[in-house]
Protein backbone atom coordinates (compact mmCIF):
# COMPACT_ATOMS: atom_id res chain seq x y z
CA UNK A 1 0.00 0.00 0.00
CA UNK A 2 0.76 3.56 -0.21
CA UNK A 3 -0.85 6.77 0.99
CA UNK A 4 -0.02 10.56 -0.60
CA UNK A 5 -2.09 13.45 -0.01
CA UNK A 6 -2.35 16.90 -1.89
CA UNK A 7 -3.71 20.01 -0.26
CA UNK A 8 -4.69 22.86 -2.33
CA UNK A 9 -4.57 26.06 -0.98
CA UNK A 10 -4.48 30.09 -1.89
CA UNK A 11 -1.09 29.90 -0.34
CA UNK A 12 -0.03 27.04 -2.75
CA UNK A 13 0.12 23.27 -2.47
CA UNK A 14 1.39 20.33 0.28
CA UNK A 15 2.16 17.28 -1.74
CA UNK A 16 3.12 14.42 0.19
CA UNK A 17 3.88 10.50 0.06
CA UNK A 18 5.13 7.55 2.03
CA UNK A 19 7.93 5.51 1.22
CA UNK A 20 6.34 1.65 1.76
CA UNK A 21 6.41 -0.50 -1.09
CA UNK A 22 5.66 -3.75 0.01
CA UNK A 23 4.28 -7.48 -1.38
CA UNK A 24 2.75 -9.45 1.13
CA UNK A 25 4.64 -8.79 4.94
CA UNK A 26 8.06 -10.14 3.73
CA UNK A 27 8.82 -7.93 0.90
CA UNK A 28 9.39 -4.62 1.86
CA UNK A 29 10.83 -2.08 0.31
CA UNK A 30 11.96 1.86 0.32
CA UNK A 31 10.89 3.56 -2.35
CA UNK A 32 10.13 7.45 -3.53
CA UNK A 33 6.60 8.03 -4.68
CA UNK A 34 7.31 11.89 -5.63
CA UNK A 35 8.19 12.68 -9.34
CA UNK A 36 9.25 16.34 -9.87
CA UNK A 37 9.15 18.26 -13.65
CA UNK A 38 10.40 21.53 -13.42
CA UNK A 39 11.26 24.17 -16.25
CA UNK A 40 11.09 27.74 -15.93
CA UNK A 41 7.78 28.90 -14.82
CA UNK A 42 6.49 25.28 -14.44
CA UNK A 43 6.33 22.75 -11.59
CA UNK A 44 4.95 19.66 -11.48
CA UNK A 45 4.64 17.03 -8.94
CA UNK A 46 3.30 13.80 -9.27
CA UNK A 47 2.91 11.31 -6.37
CA UNK A 48 2.31 7.38 -7.03
CA UNK A 49 0.24 4.70 -5.66
CA UNK A 50 -0.57 1.56 -6.64
CA UNK A 51 1.11 -1.42 -9.28
CA UNK A 52 5.53 -0.28 -8.96
CA UNK A 53 5.98 -1.56 -12.14
CA UNK A 54 3.11 0.40 -13.89
CA UNK A 55 3.96 3.55 -11.78
CA UNK A 56 7.65 3.57 -12.99
CA UNK A 57 6.80 2.95 -16.16
CA UNK A 58 4.52 5.92 -15.98
CA UNK A 59 7.01 8.02 -14.24
CA UNK A 60 10.23 7.03 -16.54
CA UNK A 61 8.77 7.51 -19.71
CA UNK A 62 7.31 10.77 -19.15
CA UNK A 63 10.16 12.13 -17.62
CA UNK A 64 12.41 10.92 -20.85
CA UNK A 65 9.60 12.57 -22.88
CA UNK A 66 9.71 15.79 -21.37
CA UNK A 67 11.66 18.61 -23.55
CA UNK A 68 11.42 16.55 -26.65
CA UNK A 69 8.37 17.21 -28.11
CA UNK A 70 6.68 14.03 -27.87
CA UNK A 71 2.56 14.86 -28.59
CA UNK A 72 0.71 14.27 -25.54
CA UNK A 73 3.33 13.23 -23.44
CA UNK A 74 5.63 16.29 -23.21
CA UNK A 75 5.19 17.69 -19.62
CA UNK A 76 7.56 20.67 -20.75
CA UNK A 77 5.13 21.85 -23.30
CA UNK A 78 1.61 21.29 -21.47
CA UNK A 79 -0.02 24.51 -21.81
CA UNK A 80 -2.22 23.85 -18.30
CA UNK A 81 -1.55 21.19 -15.33
CA UNK A 82 -5.62 20.19 -16.96
CA UNK A 83 -3.53 19.26 -20.33
CA UNK A 84 -0.65 17.75 -17.56
CA UNK A 85 -3.16 15.73 -16.03
CA UNK A 86 -4.45 14.73 -19.00
CA UNK A 87 -0.50 13.06 -20.17
CA UNK A 88 -0.32 11.26 -16.92
CA UNK A 89 -3.62 9.45 -17.56
CA UNK A 90 -3.15 9.04 -21.12
CA UNK A 91 0.54 7.13 -20.15
CA UNK A 92 -1.16 5.45 -17.72
CA UNK A 93 -3.80 4.07 -20.17
CA UNK A 94 -0.75 2.88 -22.60
CA UNK A 95 1.28 1.11 -19.89
CA UNK A 96 -2.05 -0.84 -19.10
CA UNK A 97 -2.80 -1.46 -22.41
CA UNK A 98 0.35 -3.19 -23.10
CA UNK A 99 1.08 -4.79 -19.64
CA UNK A 100 -2.36 -5.44 -18.17
CA UNK A 101 -2.71 -8.85 -19.31
CA UNK A 102 0.50 -9.83 -18.94
CA UNK A 103 -0.04 -9.27 -15.06
CA UNK A 104 -3.18 -10.52 -14.66
CA UNK A 105 -2.32 -13.58 -13.43
CA UNK A 106 -0.36 -12.26 -10.81
CA UNK A 107 -2.42 -9.16 -9.34
CA UNK A 108 -3.59 -5.58 -10.05
CA UNK A 109 -1.90 -3.76 -12.96
CA UNK A 110 -3.56 -0.86 -11.65
CA UNK A 111 -1.96 2.32 -10.78
CA UNK A 112 -3.78 5.95 -9.84
CA UNK A 113 -1.55 9.39 -9.11
CA UNK A 114 -1.73 12.48 -7.74
CA UNK A 115 -0.78 15.50 -10.08
CA UNK A 116 -0.03 18.72 -8.67
CA UNK A 117 2.17 22.00 -9.44
CA UNK A 118 1.90 25.25 -11.06
CA UNK A 119 2.25 26.56 -14.37
CA UNK A 120 2.72 30.16 -15.89
CA UNK A 121 -0.03 32.38 -16.41
CA UNK A 122 -2.36 29.44 -13.73
CA UNK A 123 -3.12 29.18 -10.07
CA UNK A 124 -1.61 26.47 -8.72
CA UNK A 125 -3.78 23.24 -9.54
CA UNK A 126 -4.05 19.70 -8.11
CA UNK A 127 -5.70 16.68 -9.79
CA UNK A 128 -6.58 12.99 -8.97
CA UNK A 129 -6.07 10.68 -11.83
CA UNK A 130 -7.87 7.28 -11.27
CA UNK A 131 -6.86 3.98 -12.49
CA UNK A 132 -9.28 4.51 -15.50
CA UNK A 133 -7.29 7.36 -16.72
CA UNK A 134 -9.37 9.95 -16.03
CA UNK A 135 -9.50 12.61 -13.23
CA UNK A 136 -10.73 15.12 -10.89
CA UNK A 137 -9.44 18.10 -9.88
CA UNK A 138 -9.45 19.50 -6.25
CA UNK A 139 -11.04 23.16 -5.08
CA UNK A 140 -11.66 25.33 -2.34
CA UNK A 141 -14.71 23.09 -1.28
CA UNK A 142 -12.86 20.08 -1.29
CA UNK A 143 -9.25 21.38 -1.06
CA UNK A 144 -7.33 17.55 0.03
CA UNK A 145 -7.40 14.91 -2.62
CA UNK A 146 -5.92 11.30 -1.59
CA UNK A 147 -4.41 7.75 -2.79
CA UNK A 148 -3.18 4.30 -1.52
CA UNK A 149 -4.51 4.09 1.92
CA UNK A 150 -6.57 6.91 2.53
CA UNK A 151 -9.29 6.21 5.56
CA UNK A 152 -7.16 6.35 8.26
CA UNK A 153 -5.76 9.34 7.59
CA UNK A 154 -8.82 11.50 6.78
CA UNK A 155 -10.83 12.38 9.94
CA UNK A 156 -7.79 14.60 11.03
CA UNK A 157 -7.82 16.53 7.90
CA UNK A 158 -12.26 16.48 7.56
CA UNK A 159 -12.28 17.93 10.99
CA UNK A 160 -9.56 20.44 11.26
CA UNK A 161 -8.59 21.32 7.50
CA UNK A 162 -9.90 24.64 6.75
CA UNK A 163 -9.00 26.53 2.90
CA UNK A 164 -7.18 29.49 4.60
CA UNK A 165 -4.64 27.78 6.09
CA UNK A 166 -1.06 28.56 5.52
CA UNK A 167 1.08 25.89 4.54
CA UNK A 168 3.14 25.17 7.54
CA UNK A 169 -0.52 24.74 8.89
CA UNK A 170 -1.61 22.42 6.68
CA UNK A 171 1.72 20.59 6.35
CA UNK A 172 1.29 20.21 10.36
CA UNK A 173 -2.15 18.34 9.64
CA UNK A 174 -0.64 16.68 6.90
CA UNK A 175 2.34 15.05 9.03
CA UNK A 176 -0.76 14.12 12.19
CA UNK A 177 -2.73 12.51 8.82
CA UNK A 178 0.27 10.50 8.04
CA UNK A 179 1.18 9.60 11.59
CA UNK A 180 -2.43 8.30 12.27
CA UNK A 181 -2.12 6.03 9.15
CA UNK A 182 1.30 4.77 10.03
CA UNK A 183 0.07 3.74 13.52
CA UNK A 184 -3.13 1.72 11.72
CA UNK A 185 -1.84 0.08 9.11
CA UNK A 186 1.76 -1.57 8.71
CA UNK A 187 2.10 -1.14 4.83
CA UNK A 188 2.46 3.06 4.84
CA UNK A 189 5.91 3.74 6.28
CA UNK A 190 8.52 5.94 6.60
CA UNK A 191 10.42 8.28 5.46
CA UNK A 192 7.52 10.95 4.41
CA UNK A 193 8.58 13.06 1.36
CA UNK A 194 6.90 16.65 2.05
CA UNK A 195 7.01 19.59 -0.46
CA UNK A 196 5.50 22.69 0.44
CA UNK A 197 5.07 24.48 -2.79
CA UNK A 198 4.19 28.51 -2.42
CA UNK A 199 2.16 30.06 -4.56
CA UNK A 200 3.72 31.60 -7.95
CA UNK A 201 7.49 31.50 -6.50
CA UNK A 202 8.06 28.24 -9.20
CA UNK A 203 10.46 26.43 -7.03
CA UNK A 204 10.54 23.35 -5.32
CA UNK A 205 13.58 24.15 -2.50
CA UNK A 206 11.30 23.66 0.34
CA UNK A 207 11.55 19.89 0.19
CA UNK A 208 11.45 18.09 3.62
CA UNK A 209 12.05 14.41 4.14
CA UNK A 210 10.87 13.25 7.66
CA UNK A 211 12.37 9.81 8.80
CA UNK A 212 12.38 7.67 12.42
CA UNK A 213 15.38 9.80 13.38
CA UNK A 214 14.03 13.28 12.93
CA UNK A 215 13.56 15.13 15.85
CA UNK A 216 10.70 17.19 14.61
CA UNK A 217 8.74 14.21 13.95
CA UNK A 218 9.44 12.58 17.37
CA UNK A 219 8.53 15.91 18.97
CA UNK A 220 5.69 16.55 16.83
CA UNK A 221 3.44 12.76 17.56
CA UNK A 222 4.43 12.78 20.98
CA UNK A 223 3.34 16.89 21.69
CA UNK A 224 0.05 15.66 19.41
CA UNK A 225 -0.91 12.55 21.48
CA UNK A 226 -0.41 14.71 24.75
CA UNK A 227 -2.37 17.57 23.99
CA UNK A 228 -5.38 15.25 22.77
CA UNK A 229 -5.43 13.11 25.94
CA UNK A 230 -5.27 16.16 27.86
CA UNK A 231 -8.19 17.62 25.64
CA UNK A 232 -10.27 14.16 25.86
CA UNK A 233 -9.41 14.14 29.86
CA UNK A 234 -11.01 18.04 29.99
CA UNK A 235 -14.31 17.12 28.22
CA UNK A 236 -16.75 16.25 30.54
CA UNK A 237 -17.95 12.62 30.96
CA UNK A 238 -21.22 11.77 29.35
CA UNK A 239 -24.28 11.41 31.22
CA UNK A 240 -25.46 8.60 32.56
CA UNK A 241 -28.66 6.72 31.78
CA UNK B 1 -23.02 0.05 7.07
CA UNK B 2 -22.51 -0.20 10.17
CA UNK B 3 -20.25 1.29 13.04
CA UNK B 4 -19.89 -0.70 16.24
CA UNK B 5 -17.60 -0.80 18.51
CA UNK B 6 -16.57 -2.64 21.72
CA UNK B 7 -14.16 -1.72 24.71
CA UNK B 8 -13.11 -3.98 27.31
CA UNK B 9 -11.74 -2.54 30.60
CA UNK B 10 -10.89 -4.25 34.07
CA UNK B 11 -13.67 -1.89 35.18
CA UNK B 12 -15.97 -3.01 32.69
CA UNK B 13 -17.45 -2.94 29.13
CA UNK B 14 -18.56 0.21 26.83
CA UNK B 15 -20.70 -1.33 24.03
CA UNK B 16 -21.74 1.53 21.67
CA UNK B 17 -24.00 0.93 17.86
CA UNK B 18 -25.17 3.33 15.47
CA UNK B 19 -28.30 3.19 13.95
CA UNK B 20 -28.28 3.85 10.07
CA UNK B 21 -29.05 0.95 7.75
CA UNK B 22 -28.93 1.40 4.10
CA UNK B 23 -29.24 -0.10 0.68
CA UNK B 24 -28.07 2.67 -1.86
CA UNK B 25 -28.29 6.28 -0.94
CA UNK B 26 -32.42 6.50 -1.11
CA UNK B 27 -33.40 3.83 0.95
CA UNK B 28 -32.32 4.73 4.48
CA UNK B 29 -34.33 3.44 7.89
CA UNK B 30 -33.25 3.36 11.79
CA UNK B 31 -32.48 0.29 13.54
CA UNK B 32 -31.41 -0.74 16.94
CA UNK B 33 -28.13 -2.76 16.39
CA UNK B 34 -27.71 -3.93 20.07
CA UNK B 35 -29.88 -6.24 21.94
CA UNK B 36 -29.78 -7.58 25.12
CA UNK B 37 -30.19 -10.64 27.05
CA UNK B 38 -30.39 -10.42 30.78
CA UNK B 39 -31.23 -13.05 33.50
CA UNK B 40 -29.98 -12.94 37.07
CA UNK B 41 -26.12 -13.17 37.05
CA UNK B 42 -25.94 -13.06 33.36
CA UNK B 43 -26.18 -10.23 30.56
CA UNK B 44 -24.88 -10.58 27.28
CA UNK B 45 -25.36 -7.62 24.59
CA UNK B 46 -25.33 -8.49 20.82
CA UNK B 47 -24.44 -6.02 18.55
CA UNK B 48 -24.84 -6.65 14.44
CA UNK B 49 -23.48 -5.41 11.38
CA UNK B 50 -24.31 -6.75 7.58
CA UNK B 51 -27.22 -8.02 6.11
CA UNK B 52 -30.15 -6.29 8.07
CA UNK B 53 -32.26 -9.90 7.22
CA UNK B 54 -29.58 -12.60 8.63
CA UNK B 55 -28.77 -10.26 12.12
CA UNK B 56 -32.18 -9.58 12.56
CA UNK B 57 -33.25 -13.53 12.01
CA UNK B 58 -29.98 -14.26 14.06
CA UNK B 59 -30.99 -11.98 17.26
CA UNK B 60 -34.46 -12.67 16.98
CA UNK B 61 -34.11 -16.55 17.18
CA UNK B 62 -31.70 -16.50 20.08
CA UNK B 63 -34.37 -14.46 22.05
CA UNK B 64 -36.46 -16.33 21.45
CA UNK B 65 -34.93 -19.30 22.29
CA UNK B 66 -33.51 -17.87 25.47
CA UNK B 67 -34.62 -19.81 28.41
CA UNK B 68 -36.54 -22.93 26.24
CA UNK B 69 -33.59 -25.09 27.34
CA UNK B 70 -32.99 -25.93 22.90
CA UNK B 71 -29.85 -27.45 22.97
CA UNK B 72 -26.61 -25.02 21.85
CA UNK B 73 -28.96 -22.28 21.81
CA UNK B 74 -30.19 -21.15 24.69
CA UNK B 75 -28.10 -18.37 25.82
CA UNK B 76 -29.55 -18.47 29.39
CA UNK B 77 -28.02 -21.61 30.13
CA UNK B 78 -24.64 -20.51 28.64
CA UNK B 79 -22.06 -21.52 31.28
CA UNK B 80 -19.40 -18.91 29.95
CA UNK B 81 -19.34 -15.94 27.29
CA UNK B 82 -17.49 -18.20 25.13
CA UNK B 83 -20.33 -20.90 24.79
CA UNK B 84 -22.70 -17.63 24.25
CA UNK B 85 -19.87 -16.08 21.56
CA UNK B 86 -20.27 -20.09 20.20
CA UNK B 87 -24.57 -20.11 19.93
CA UNK B 88 -24.17 -16.57 18.22
CA UNK B 89 -21.96 -18.14 15.37
CA UNK B 90 -24.01 -21.55 15.23
CA UNK B 91 -26.85 -19.84 14.69
CA UNK B 92 -25.27 -17.62 11.90
CA UNK B 93 -24.30 -20.02 9.94
CA UNK B 94 -27.92 -21.70 10.23
CA UNK B 95 -28.41 -18.98 8.71
CA UNK B 96 -26.78 -18.62 6.20
CA UNK B 97 -26.88 -21.68 5.20
CA UNK B 98 -30.91 -21.87 5.04
CA UNK B 99 -31.11 -18.06 2.88
CA UNK B 100 -27.63 -18.19 0.99
CA UNK B 101 -28.20 -19.34 -2.41
CA UNK B 102 -31.68 -17.60 -2.27
CA UNK B 103 -30.17 -13.83 -1.37
CA UNK B 104 -26.80 -14.29 -3.20
CA UNK B 105 -28.08 -13.14 -6.71
CA UNK B 106 -29.15 -9.97 -4.83
CA UNK B 107 -26.26 -9.54 -2.39
CA UNK B 108 -24.30 -10.62 0.30
CA UNK B 109 -25.94 -12.42 2.87
CA UNK B 110 -23.44 -11.93 5.14
CA UNK B 111 -23.29 -10.32 8.67
CA UNK B 112 -20.77 -9.98 11.87
CA UNK B 113 -21.33 -9.35 15.38
CA UNK B 114 -19.96 -8.47 18.76
CA UNK B 115 -20.92 -10.05 22.11
CA UNK B 116 -19.62 -8.74 24.92
CA UNK B 117 -21.13 -9.02 28.77
CA UNK B 118 -20.55 -11.12 31.67
CA UNK B 119 -21.86 -14.55 33.42
CA UNK B 120 -21.40 -14.86 37.19
CA UNK B 121 -18.49 -16.70 38.09
CA UNK B 122 -16.12 -14.93 35.07
CA UNK B 123 -14.91 -11.44 34.55
CA UNK B 124 -16.56 -9.56 31.74
CA UNK B 125 -15.49 -10.63 28.53
CA UNK B 126 -16.10 -9.14 24.52
CA UNK B 127 -15.88 -11.38 21.20
CA UNK B 128 -16.11 -10.41 17.87
CA UNK B 129 -18.28 -13.08 15.77
CA UNK B 130 -16.87 -13.47 11.77
CA UNK B 131 -19.17 -13.75 8.88
CA UNK B 132 -17.52 -17.19 8.84
CA UNK B 133 -18.97 -17.92 12.60
CA UNK B 134 -15.50 -18.42 14.08
CA UNK B 135 -14.57 -15.62 16.81
CA UNK B 136 -11.69 -14.04 18.56
CA UNK B 137 -11.72 -12.43 21.86
CA UNK B 138 -10.83 -9.12 23.46
CA UNK B 139 -7.61 -9.11 25.66
CA UNK B 140 -5.95 -6.21 27.55
CA UNK B 141 -3.19 -6.44 24.62
CA UNK B 142 -6.22 -5.69 22.36
CA UNK B 143 -8.87 -4.40 24.37
CA UNK B 144 -11.22 -3.46 21.57
CA UNK B 145 -12.99 -4.17 18.64
CA UNK B 146 -15.04 -2.72 15.77
CA UNK B 147 -17.64 -4.53 13.13
CA UNK B 148 -18.83 -2.39 9.64
CA UNK B 149 -16.86 0.85 8.81
CA UNK B 150 -13.81 0.53 10.95
CA UNK B 151 -11.08 2.58 9.23
CA UNK B 152 -12.02 6.20 10.01
CA UNK B 153 -12.76 5.75 14.14
CA UNK B 154 -9.61 3.85 14.99
CA UNK B 155 -6.74 6.22 14.83
CA UNK B 156 -8.35 7.98 18.06
CA UNK B 157 -8.47 4.65 19.78
CA UNK B 158 -4.97 3.30 18.73
CA UNK B 159 -3.75 6.70 19.90
CA UNK B 160 -5.87 7.11 23.18
CA UNK B 161 -7.39 4.33 24.49
CA UNK B 162 -5.34 2.68 27.34
CA UNK B 163 -6.29 -0.56 29.60
CA UNK B 164 -6.65 1.37 32.65
CA UNK B 165 -9.11 3.92 31.49
CA UNK B 166 -12.28 4.29 33.73
CA UNK B 167 -15.80 3.49 31.87
CA UNK B 168 -16.34 7.15 31.69
CA UNK B 169 -13.28 8.09 29.45
CA UNK B 170 -13.39 5.28 26.88
CA UNK B 171 -16.97 6.30 27.18
CA UNK B 172 -15.99 9.67 25.52
CA UNK B 173 -13.40 8.10 23.34
CA UNK B 174 -16.17 6.14 21.87
CA UNK B 175 -17.93 9.07 21.05
CA UNK B 176 -15.41 10.63 19.65
CA UNK B 177 -14.68 7.57 17.27
CA UNK B 178 -18.14 7.23 16.03
CA UNK B 179 -18.20 11.27 14.96
CA UNK B 180 -15.07 10.60 13.46
CA UNK B 181 -16.48 8.19 11.48
CA UNK B 182 -19.89 9.89 10.48
CA UNK B 183 -18.07 12.86 9.39
CA UNK B 184 -15.91 10.82 6.88
CA UNK B 185 -19.23 8.11 5.78
CA UNK B 186 -22.36 8.90 5.48
CA UNK B 187 -23.40 4.83 5.87
CA UNK B 188 -22.70 6.03 9.57
CA UNK B 189 -25.75 7.44 11.27
CA UNK B 190 -27.13 8.54 14.83
CA UNK B 191 -28.58 7.97 17.10
CA UNK B 192 -26.08 6.24 18.48
CA UNK B 193 -26.44 3.46 21.61
CA UNK B 194 -24.19 3.22 24.29
CA UNK B 195 -23.95 0.76 27.46
CA UNK B 196 -21.76 1.47 30.15
CA UNK B 197 -21.78 -1.87 31.87
CA UNK B 198 -19.90 -2.02 35.14
CA UNK B 199 -17.76 -5.15 36.11
CA UNK B 200 -20.15 -7.41 38.70
CA UNK B 201 -23.06 -5.24 38.51
CA UNK B 202 -24.92 -7.43 36.14
CA UNK B 203 -27.37 -4.41 35.60
CA UNK B 204 -27.42 -2.54 31.75
CA UNK B 205 -29.26 0.52 33.57
CA UNK B 206 -26.41 2.70 32.37
CA UNK B 207 -27.58 3.04 28.69
CA UNK B 208 -27.99 6.49 26.61
CA UNK B 209 -28.61 7.15 23.05
CA UNK B 210 -27.36 10.10 21.50
CA UNK B 211 -29.35 11.85 18.84
CA UNK B 212 -28.91 15.42 16.80
CA UNK B 213 -30.75 17.50 19.77
CA UNK B 214 -28.77 15.94 22.35
CA UNK B 215 -27.04 18.88 24.08
CA UNK B 216 -23.87 15.93 25.63
CA UNK B 217 -22.79 15.60 22.21
CA UNK B 218 -23.08 18.84 20.17
CA UNK B 219 -20.68 20.10 22.81
CA UNK B 220 -18.28 17.43 22.81
CA UNK B 221 -17.70 17.60 19.13
CA UNK B 222 -17.60 21.46 19.29
CA UNK B 223 -15.13 21.16 22.49
CA UNK B 224 -13.26 18.65 20.70
CA UNK B 225 -12.67 19.90 17.98
CA UNK B 226 -11.80 23.42 19.16
CA UNK B 227 -9.19 21.51 21.47
CA UNK B 228 -7.67 19.52 18.79
CA UNK B 229 -7.27 22.78 16.37
CA UNK B 230 -5.77 24.75 19.71
CA UNK B 231 -3.37 21.57 20.35
CA UNK B 232 -2.42 21.81 16.39
CA UNK B 233 -1.90 25.86 15.92
CA UNK B 234 0.38 25.63 19.35
CA UNK B 235 2.44 22.51 17.94
CA UNK B 236 6.26 24.30 16.44
CA UNK B 237 5.78 24.41 11.79
CA UNK B 238 7.77 21.56 9.98
CA UNK B 239 11.02 22.83 9.69
CA UNK B 240 12.50 24.42 6.22
CA UNK B 241 14.60 22.19 3.87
Amino acid sequence: MTYCLGILLPAGLVLTSDSRSNAGVDQIAQVRKMTLVTAGERVIVILSSGNLATTQAVVTTLREAAGTGDLGYDLHTAPTMFEAAKMVGAKLREIVDRDGRYVEPYGDVGASFLVGGQIGGEAPRLFQVYSAGNFIEASDRSPFLQIGETKYGKPILDRALTADMTLDQAAKLTLLSFDATMRSNLSVGLPIDMLRYEANSFSTANFVSFDRGNDYWNELRREYSDGLFAVVSRLPPPPPA
